[in-house]
């Protein structure tokens, strides 16, 4: 339902491509995405930024989807829809969890194991990101029920109903299972931080960060009620922990970092939200 | 939406575990899955099947979610929903591409490259993997647009409008794509194969031709008319070419394959169902 940008979400967009920062090279990684929203490709800005690797954003919507779908341009296989990232190579890969888990140990962000032992972590790593992502597509859904080529408008009561079952049952089982995963870590324990696997940051706790981040632009009254409701402590300490990470720290209060906006994956429509 | 089961799916479930062969040893790989449907589980089963390794379905829904959600009997981390598997070393691993991508080079469904082509290859395997879940996610939603809590009859009307974009807009979207990506691998054409990518069976390959065989069954007639069509030559021909594979020919025969019905993850609704 979701890889997609819904109808109207090329109103800001910026069109060209813009240096990610003063470390930018030529045939570095170069993200293809829409501009003017953080959407998907978000996640996978989040983990350069976070490994002060250089990236390049190209957000040319005529150019876009025509070179990533043309094998003739972006080799094989062509894709379905943005995020795609250009690596170093020239080689294209799409799929917002299919690039983060081939970045994840380019970046130091899939754990700190070794041999067989990395490739358990890396994958483990790989299902939480999924998990985070999946929760993302649901929460891209309350908005969007019916069609995702239809305007939000057209389709506001079955966006109302979806809501309010988002509200109730999924969301918070969501953060349940977060919650479960990050108050059993046995090495975020002794480190005393709130990471979902081992003790150090993976792609999985940026990802997260962002999706809880995205929720409270989207359900600020629910996310609000969630929190004080003291059950879901771990889930609220990783929000707080990432968005402190030096360098996230600084990237938040750049303007490199997009606003949520709701031409956007999150999307705050009050009569959606609810303490309840 | 779509990493459960709708809130009938146990009616026709097994207790207790079945052997998938007579080869089956002690401590090998172990699917823990809803019994009764294919579900998301199928994946997995076709990796193996087709791959000749020897499984175990865990299917006892008594213990099934108390065992894969609780840190101290799965290991850490703990799991949001099945499919999840338990490995030979005792690990599990849920989330169906985390398994898959983690399965796909050891049982040889990740392409023949070497060294970093091999990494790449694998991430781009990943890549249509998740593309053809994304249609799986898709499917499932016609038939549950607002809430997967509740009954498909208390949604009837979301999920005609839904199944009704889904068959004029999506599902044609992503047969284009995946024709596309058939047409254009340079790989496949010299081996006149209908391959996603290189010239062998890869996890992308069997699962694209079960979620085509599931899309077929809940869509018989929008699925006959887009063959008709003769736009998608090299994604029925894939469909094909894949059920006719030795291993998964037998498997298809034998009682081990689960037949599709009203429970699971693709359904059939007649009035979801039309030629355009």
């Amino acid at each position: 339902m979701s890889a997609h940008p819904a109808k109207n979400s090329h109103a800001t967009e910026h069109a060209g491509t813009e240096p990610a920062n003063k470390k930018q090279k030529k045939d570095e990684y170069v993200l293809y995405y829409w501009g003017g929203i953080p959407g998907r490709g978000e996640f996978v800005r989040l983990a350069f930024e976070y490994a002060g690797v250089p990236y390049t954003n190209m957000q040319d919507s005529a150019k876009l989807l025509p070179t990533i779908t043309d094998a003739a341009k972006c080799g094989h296989p062509p894709h379905f829809a943005p995020p795609a990232l250009k690596l170093p190579s020239g080689r294209f890969l799409s799929q917002t969890p299919a690039i983060l888990n081939y970045l994840a140990p380019k970046l130091g962000l899939a754990g700190d194991k070794e041999g067989e032992e990395a490739e358990l972590e890396r994958s483990s790593i790989n299902q939480l990101v999924l998990t985070a992502l999946d929760l993302t597509n649901e929460t891209h859904d309350t908005h969007h029920p019916i069609a995702s080529e239809l305007y939000y408008e057209d389709q506001k009561e079955a966006a109302a109903s979806r809501a309010k079952s988002y509200r109730k049952n999924r969301l918070p089982k969501f953060l349940k299972h977060f919650e479960n995963v990050l108050a059993t870590n046995p090495e975020a324990k002794t480190h005393g931080g709130a990471y979902l696997i081992g003790s150090s940051t993976t792609t999985a706790d940026l990802v997260l960060f962002h999706v809880l981040s995205g929720v409270s632009y989207a359900f600020p009254k629910r996310m609000a009620a969630l929190e004080k409701s003291g059950k879901y402590k771990h889930v609220f300490a990783l929000k707080e922990r990432v968005a402190n990470e030096k360098a996230i720290k600084e990237y938040l209060a750049s303007d490199r970092r997009r606003k949520f906006n709701n031409n956007g994956v999150f999307r705050h429509y009050p009569e959606l939200d609810g303490e309840e």
